[in-house]
Formats: structure tokens, C-alpha cells, sequence
């Protein structure tokens, strides 16, 4: 369950270009360093230090200490809530609609069958 | 395709609870009027206009004319789209490590046969 302030969290985090890219390299490569993750971006390395504790305190971002490298890992959890609120809900309640009309259609075809059956006594 | 400004707008627009809710309410009633909506909530019209804008900017809201009411939709698009960049290219990722790993394991698989094999001979 994703309370309303980590969600806050979670869209500052995602606001950023540079920051959804570091989640796009992280992606591509789990468990790159820091240092090499930060060697792909012109901003210095303690900018890319405050991007990544962003992420983190989002939960978009796992790290690992694996000796003297800090291992970066993406977390899809939070954009996954992201499309079960938004995607999954809606095609539900299109599912619902559709559903409704469906029984709608069945309905009329069915009560027409019935008069066309009555023409015939 | 979404570009960068474009995400930008998106997230920006995400990042704000009430927008947040709007977007749950259009969710669970399409067509939904825009008086209709703004009674669900204890801020003015004026600043649900404002978001209602602030939506429709990013894309993440659709609206129509319909006499003198306007109608609002979700547009689930955007939401689609960061699905897409980071759970469904996150799961080829695995998917392809997953693949490698078990042609490594049916390699020494194989491999343990032949010597085994080889133990006959």
C-alpha cells in the first residue's frame, strides 16, 4: 500500500530527466556501481549522489554495499502501483460497461426472438 | 512517442494529490462534468479549474464539449507509456539474463552427459 506522501515521493523523483535516466541506465544494467553509472552523465558525481538518494527515498532505487562499490538496482514496485491505480482500474470499469451493455444487447436481441415468435401464432 | 518535456509535465501534473484524485474520480465515471467533480472536493472551482488545466497540459485528461456542460475522460496513454519504459523493458532485461542463464545451466547439463558418457566408454 502506497500512502499519498510516498507517492508524492515517488512523482518528485520522476520529474527529473536526469533522474529517470539513471533509472533507465539501472534498468539496462542491475547492479552497476555508482561510479560507473555516474561516468554516463556530465554533472558531477555529487550531483548524481543527490539524484540517487532521491530515487532511494522514493523506493524507486535499491543499492547494495558489495565490498567497496555501492551496487544500484531499480525497484518497479512503485510504477507498478502507478498502472494498477490508474490502467488496471479503468480497463475494469470499461470491462464493467462493456459487460453492461453486452446484457443490454443479449436483452434486446432476446425480446425481439420472443415478438418474432409471437408473430408466428 | 513522449519526450522529455512532455514526462516533465507529466510527473509535474502526478505530483499533486488532488490532481491525483481528480484523475481516480474520471477513472470510475467517464464523461463525468466538470460541476459534478469540483462538488467532491472542499477547494474552490477556480483552483479545480486550475488542475483540471494543469491535467489536460500533460495529457493525462481529455475533455469535450457536450451543450454547456464539458465532460472529462482519463487518458490512460502517458501512464502506458511509463509502464512501458521501465516495468515491460525491465522484464526483457530478465528475461533475456534468465534465457542466458538457463542456456548456461543445458550447457553443463550437456556437458555433464558427455562426461558421464565419456565413464562408459
Amino acid at each position: 500500500m502506497i500512502t499519498n506522501d510516498d507517492m508524492d515521493l515517488v512523482f518528485h523523483a520522476l520529474a527529473h530527466q536526469t533522474r529517470r535516466r539513471i533509472l533507465d541506465l539501472v534498468r539496462d544494467h542491475p547492479g552497476q556501481g555508482v561510479g560507473e553509472l555516474a561516468k554516463a552523465f556530465d554533472v558531477s558525481r555529487i550531483a548524481i549522489m543527490n539524484h540517487l538518494k532521491v530515487l532511494e527515498e522514493a523506493g524507486l532505487l535499491i543499492s547494495q554495499k558489495d565490498g567497496r562499490t555501492r551496487r544500484l538496482y531499480l525497484n518497479a514496485m512503485p510504477i507498478q502501483a502507478i498502472h494498477e491505480r490508474w490502467i488496471d482500474a479503468f480497463s475494469e470499469v470499461w470491462a464493467d460497461r462493456l459487460s453492461f451493455i453486452k446484457q443490454a444487447a443479449e436483452h434486446v436481441a432476446k425480446s425481439n426472438t420472443k415478438m418474432k415468435d409471437g408473430d408466428h401464432d
